[in-house]
């Protein structure tokens, strides 16, 4: 049977950025948890939808058009296709839910490019 | 595009106890709010696991076999086929995350059984 999961305890397992963790799965999709700060590699994923939701600070996602910023209590969803480039001026803790099968860099390969992620 | 959406803004626009509200979708899942108090009916969904995040109070899951209780901060997830009633001493508001296709009471038709969830 499942376990009630405290985001916050979770997030206190580690202090590797832009490195997801996996925390659970339903439904094909995986939750993860992420501390970032600094900027990402472009990238898009082309058959997945990206769902952020900002913990702690603020997220900024750059797109070729715009950019979006994702504060505390916040929620984004990166349609598929759509090439984007995370970045936060202060460290910000995000969830975030994707399919199984989603590489965090899509297929760019870069040195941020984390093959398989850790379960905590 | 998507547009970046605020929780608590979301949770203001409306007071209806038991009747998810629907936020956004990704993936074939749709992320709905809710405002809970009180019980609910027992149910279960045949080919989906069912996400609970608690934005404020506290949710109680009733199983067969035991109680679970998700406190702010906190999520569970209940796994497709399992019976379960949630209840909530105080009001409680919930982000809930489940395929498209979910009704929220199941196949039981209840008072409460709401057909089709509006979108906030």
């Amino acid at each position: 049977m499942n376990k009630v999961i405290n985001i916050n305890q979770k997030l206190s397992l580690f202090d590797e950025l832009w490195t997801p963790k996996i925390i659970d799965e339903f439904n094909g999709q995986q939750l993860k948890l992420a501390k970032v700060k600094g900027e990402f590699v472009w990238h898009d994923h082309a058959n997945e939808d990206e769902l952020f939701l900002v913990i702690k600070g603020k997220l900024s996602i750059e797109f070729k058009d715009k950019t979006v910023e994702i504060n505390e209590g916040e929620l984004y969803i990166v349609p598929r296709g759509v090439e984007h480039k995370p970045f936060a001026e202060e460290e910000t803790h995000i969830l975030l839910i994707e399919p199984s099968t989603t590489k965090h860099t899509g297929e760019v390969i870069d040195k941020l490019t984390v093959e398989k992620a850790d379960r905590i």
